[in-house]
């Protein structure tokens, strides 16, 4: 009898746990959607069943196996150490618990041994870390990585279902010549595209920025790789693309990476030269993969590569991590 | 009496250098339209008076002092010689001369000397070379520059007015839930984005990037700076962004370069760190200068800078640039 708690369960990563869950077959015999108090009352459907949406409170955690948060990082703060102290084990979507030492940071796919001796919380990365770690996992096996510079391109449901929705507001008026008015985020996103909207910090990078560089040292437990991160919000719906140029200690080839990619879990080559097909945000979406190619040396550095990587910021960026590590939870 | 004639003037950046043409008030006694034989008979209108657009042809250019060409690097090869035997000088917007060694590549800001010696045919470089070499000119001029990373967020106005209008009109079709069919581009464009559609060749880069970086060395006079360049098409209608990551011989400080810009030709720079407002397409679509911010140290390496930058194509990137070289030929 296992029972789960979505916290967040109205949100569009609550939304993608539920189909996952699904979808993976998942055992969840009792399930717990929780979310802020102006949802109460609602209902979600799970497997053809109607289940009450009820306010987030301490009790609610009571017989909960396995909690899954993603409501941000200030809700994850109050109430993972209740569930946790409910006996539930939590995998936490927010960014509250990431850089704690004491708390696994996993992607199943590159870091599984990290979830031993875990204690209670498992963090789920920053949507772009868990999806280039998947791509650099592959290489980072070849020769160790020495620097990364990334710039990223990051879809609207990285700000939740509210800014995928406004998107597609202010495009319709845009394409109506109505007036284009941004209501979730700060700029205007019809066919514009802008710097992250994270909050720059004392170093002039945004929170986003600092995430990514900070989360993909721990997952690939590299400390010293160096990482200079640009994150750019572009109007695409739900996956994250990014351009990737990456130092390695010695040379690898092309070659060597594409046969790595072909080997390895949870990525998919898309490096077609003739048809000039690569990764694409309208082929991630959907997609468990992280679409990886345009494979190629770097001509201003003898020991570099490019990659384009694309990857579903909802599922490999978030709901479906969180269900594989929640998976191999249940299998220890 | 000063004879302009525009090759290609139904085309986007065609309409580009009609309005700038009027808006800088070049002196244009005659102006010649010329176009493919399907949009002979049509008419333009510049500076209040009808102009009849007329079939390209050798006859055309009699009379003409200044001929601009964007009909494409075929026709250029073709029609430029021909212009020029005429008497006329030619500003090319095609791909066709811009690294022949007898012919000056320019962006007026950068290297207004190399007009100097010219054979007839000047060439106007590619868009986002124009764009970069403006924005790294100011640069540059603190520390040489050792190597670039740059990765782009390219407009659909670089591949013309057609696939300008077709990326509206999948876009609509995606909002109303109807078929999306690219007509003009290889990729679905609505709320998506795709490796630059230019052929990929031998070396595994694409034609748009091996340009961009064989151009900026040109126009720099810097054959040796190393370029890794990734080029992006976006869906956004008429701004050319990039991610720049710049090595520099010496350290150069973020306020050094902030100064540097402060004080440069064709550039403004937006780096306000409190209101997150950085360069933008929708602030840099009609602007003349180049937008330029989010300068700040690179973490990862100690002669390295960061940089976002925002053009607008059809401006800096094509039209406002040929005419730029057209008004410092005429006042040689």
């Amino acid at each position: 009898m296992v029972t789960v708690a979505i916290v967040g369960a109205t949100g569009a990563v609550g939304a993608e746990l539920l189909s996952v869950l699904d979808k993976r077959r998942f055992p969840v015999d009792r399930l717990v959607a929780l979310a802020s108090a102006r949802s109460e009352g609602s209902f979600l459907t799970f497997r053809g069943n109607k289940v009450a949406v009820q306010a987030l409170t301490a009790e609610a955690f009571a017989g909960v196996d396995i909690a899954f948060f993603s409501a941000g990082a200030t809700r994850s703060r109050e109430f993972a150490p209740i569930a946790k102290a409910a006996g539930a084990l939590v995998v936490d979507n927010s960014s509250a618990f990431r850089m704690d030492p004491d708390v696994p940071l996993v992607v199943p796919e590159v870091n599984p041994a990290a979830l031993v001796g875990h204690h209670g919380i498992i963090a789920n990365p920053n949507c772009v870390a868990a999806i280039l770690t998947v791509a650099l996992a592959p290489l980072e096996r070849l020769s160790p990585i020495r620097r990364l510079v990334i710039a990223t391109y990051q879809s609207a449901s990285g700000a939740g279902a509210r800014a995928m929705e406004d998107l597609q507001v202010q495009t319709r008026d845009f394409l109506e010549g109505r007036p284009v008015v941004p209501r979730v985020l700060r700029h205007p996103f019809a066919f514009n595209l802008f710097s992250h909207d994270s909050a720059i910090e004392d170093n002039g990078y945004n929170g986003e920025e600092n995430k990514v560089g900070d989360e993909i040292r721990k997952i690939l437990g590299r400390e010293d790789i160096g990482i200079s991160t640009t994150c750019v919000r572009v109007p695409i719906l739900r996956a994250h693309s990014a351009v990737v140029n990456i130092e390695f200690e010695r040379a690898v080839s092309p070659d060597e990476a594409r046969a790595a990619f072909a080997g390895a879990d949870g990525v998919k080559l898309v490096d077609n030269w003739t048809s000039n097909h690569f990764p694409m945000p309208n082929e991630a979406s959907g997609a468990d993969e992280v679409l990886v190619g345009r494979i190629r040396k770097d001509p201003s550095h003898p020991r570099a590569l490019n990659l384009f990587v694309s990857g579903d910021q909802l599922l490999k960026g978030a709901a479906l991590n969180a269900v594989q590590i929640a998976e191999a939870l249940l299998t220890r």
